[in-house]
């Protein structure tokens, strides 16, 4: 059994031990959501394998300060530092004021986080509250000779840099390939070099969102707000960085560039990054029309599904994957991932009425000890998952009389699902009638199962009372060849 | 027929035609909470006010840019400048981040103004992301000769600013009054006067939150936040501002005084005040044990109340006062109100089954007038509720055949209810025991008359079968001297 906790960390590419800076407590930093439109499902990926984390890391007894940004402004059209702010162009287009499109669009990445049960971080910081501080960041910069000042905007020296630090060594690119890859693009000819980046952007005149500044009126760059906000909050050198693979370059990349040129150390021990959704093998994109947003999957109102799927389906689904694997979303997965929901759902319930017995055949203690060791290996929810199945065909064999279990592991076994099924997968259960937990379905079958009792047994009074008594109620019963029924509505 | 709205307005004493500044556009201001603690009922009765208010605006076809602010710094300790920023002290006391307090207390607001369906506002902005714009502000009275430095702190220079602008003229307060009546406090001795207010206070070495400015490392004062960001988004001079009437003095006076004293205009046209809470008439709070929180009010869970009510009970209660009363939390008059909403809530439910007749004696139209006429008037939510009731009499004598009503009326009908219930009041369907709407309890309901049926006429076997059917989905029956009850779980 592996009790070490052991991560793969981007910035060396290895499985390391984890080892927290100040014992008992880890410091986690995710890059969150540009807040100019609505959450995508890529997002929800990226910040649900974040929850799980954060609920292991809390699992395990650490004080977890757990800090995830809202990027409300400074994220430019197609990541170049030329072009409209992102979230100015989207509120001249509705002729609002920009904070009006970021509250509306915080507003309903909340809902969604809410919606699939990710609990919220211990700090949600704004980059428009850190201008002070981007501003106090890029000054140390210009101060250490790593940025230059043109034209009002202020630009990070990466040449410079790489002079005595390894640009490239968290994405694992080489500084020649850069620059013969990078082209002089229209509007950059304030740069020294095409790779070097935006720290304080000059504002023009019709800019909305803007702030004074030594260099006069702008506006941060995007990559300078996670430096200063992860360091405001979780100190020079912290545990976990996480995000989405995409933000590997050049974001993430910039921010350790950031940091160790302003204050000379490595901010971040562990790197994670999360893996990329496909449709049916190809790139989940609004472009090619394959990109259905979380509320389409849970209605199915969209043309490439067949159905629409639960929030905790969803969540089970995106869990049968580990984070660092690509996770394909095709009809045929998401269907057998709702019935295997389903299994380990009623597996649960079940487990509640086993009946036990003097002797035991089920090794709770092994079940437990591989979940431990799932979790510990680079938090491997699938194999967590494939577990907890073999848990639910003891729970299977207990009840079909071929196994037998005792009080002690039946408490024991409770216990372990309501740790990682619910606690640290995060699972819940829903009172919607496809997981059948709802109190009225319950209590209608109870209804239906006397009333049909009643008419074996040829008890006409009892059986008519039971539909007059649901008639009162609004509920109406049909009798059909597959048994009877129920309906609410007059 | 009054068809223009009128408002009482603080600033004048007198109730005036609202005319906004933009034809079709309204700003308003309301003052948030200050998230170093649970929000209390009191605020909730502010916010659900605003929250008509607001909903009646956009229902009378405003496009409204409402921003409702949250004091995440600057709040001090009773209420004067000297002593510790009260977010801070907090966060000492846990041993947590500042900014961690704030994230979890502002959590649990959202969570409260969702349970009893209050709207976000369009922009939800925060003392803390505009410390450049308060710097600027208490710059430009420096500037202007309004205020003064006095090691590292800057003070609004009251009785400078008095020899050319009415201070008081809000809270009705005169200036040798309000001399007389100040008193020289411990530590206080940096202010030239009593009566002056702190811009931007000087941090001691182990204050937590603190930005640089000007005059070194500090703070903003508690007054500057509002006056900062309402001309932020609602410019110079806005519609409509509110808070809680204990913010009329020095709050708000303050905010006028800022702003007039920094840009030379009167930033607000009409001034709205919500009145306080009492408990069984004696004034709600923390050291009387008298102060419940909205969960507790829920619940039930508190000495001084019978049972709990549900959310939409608590809203209807609210409403059934005008937001100028003070309204009382009795037993009984909860009681009372959570009857009124059920009787609401049954006539609207009842409306649509009512048979509809060729002749009519339902006069929709004066209904509405009347809802109109009572919003009019100063958002009068009491008289609007006995107009909808007096359509319930309506509904109740259709129903008995007394009265007939057509489809067109019976149609408006449903139209006003689902205008003035629904949208404008914000009530929404509950669907929990208290209404008697949920599906499950009025099953349980229906199988405990069953058993009671059963045992009366001995049938033993039909009784004990109900119970144990009910045993196996974790439901158990006590039977006690008033009937019968249930409970889940194992």
């Amino acid at each position: 059994m592996n009790k070490a906790l052991v991560i793969q960390n981007t910035l060396s590419g290895n499985k390391e031990t984890f080892k927290s800076i100040v014992e008992g407590h880890v410091g986690m930093y995710v890059c969150g959501p540009t807040v100019y439109s609505d959450v995508h499902l890529g997002n929800v990926r990226t910040f649900l394998s974040f929850d799980v984390i954060y609920r292991y890391l809390l699992f395990l007894g650490y004080k977890v300060r757990y800090v995830r940004n809202i990027t409300d402004v400074g994220h430019l059209v197609g990541d170049i530092d030329e072009g409209e702010d992102k979230i100015g162009k989207k509120a001249r287009l509705e002729n609002l004021e920009p904070m009006e499109v970021v509250q509306r669009y915080t507003n309903g990445f909340h809902d969604v986080m809410r919606l699939f049960n990710i609990l919220p971080p211990s700090i949600e910081p704004t980059a428009t509250a850190h201008i002070i501080e981007q501003i106090e960041m890029s000054q140390s910069l210009l101060d250490n000779g790593l940025a230059y000042e043109k034209n009002g905007s202020v630009y990070f020296d990466v040449l410079k840099y790489a002079e005595k630090e390894p640009y490239g060594e968290l994405s694992g690119r080489k500084l020649d390939d850069l620059m013969s890859n990078s082209r002089e693009l229209d509007g950059q000819a304030d740069k020294r070099n095409p790779l070097d980046f935006a720290l304080w952007k000059k504002a023009e005149p019709e800019h909305l969102m803007k702030w004074p500044s030594p260099w006069g009126d702008g506006f941060p760059g995007w990559h300078i707000e996670c430096s200063v906000m992860s360091r405001k909050y979780l100190g020079d050198t912290f545990d976990i960085h996480g995000g989405g693979m995409d933000l590997k370059f050049p974001h993430h990349e910039c921010e350790i560039a950031q940091n160790k040129g302003s204050y000379g150390k490595k901010p971040v021990n562990y790197w994670i990054h999360t893996n990329m959704l496909t449709v049916n093998g190809r790139k989940m994109s609004k472009s090619e029309g394959n990109g259905f947003t979380p509320e389409e999957l849970i209605t199915g109102d969209h043309k490439l599904l067949d159905k629409g799927y639960s929030p905790m389906t969803v969540r089970f689904f995106m869990l049968m994957g580990h984070y660092s694997s690509t996770l394909d979303f095709s009809n045929t997965a998401l269907q057998a991932s709702e019935k295997a929901h389903q299994r380990m759902m009623i597996g649960w319930k079940e487990l509640q009425d086993l009946p036990v017995s003097s002797s035991n055949d089920v090794d709770v203690t092994d079940l437990r000890s591989r979940c431990e060791t799932a979790m510990n290996d680079d938090f491997n929810t699938p194999i967590l998952i494939s577990v907890l199945f073999d848990a639910v065909k003891n729970i299977n064999l207990v009840k079909a009389g071929q196994q037998k279990i005792d009080e002690a592991n039946k408490t024991a076994l409770i216990q372990l699902f309501d740790d990682y099924l619910f606690k640290v997968m995060g699972l819940q259960e829903e009172s919607n009638a496809s997981t059948g937990d709802d109190l009225g379905s319950s209590l209608m079958e109870v209804l239906i199962e006397m009333r049909k009792e009643a008419r074996t047994n040829k008890d006409f009074a009892l059986s008519d009372a039971i539909r007059d008594k649901l008639a009162s109620l609004q509920i109406s019963l049909k009798d059909g060849t597959d048994g009877t029924t129920w309906a609410k509505g007059s």
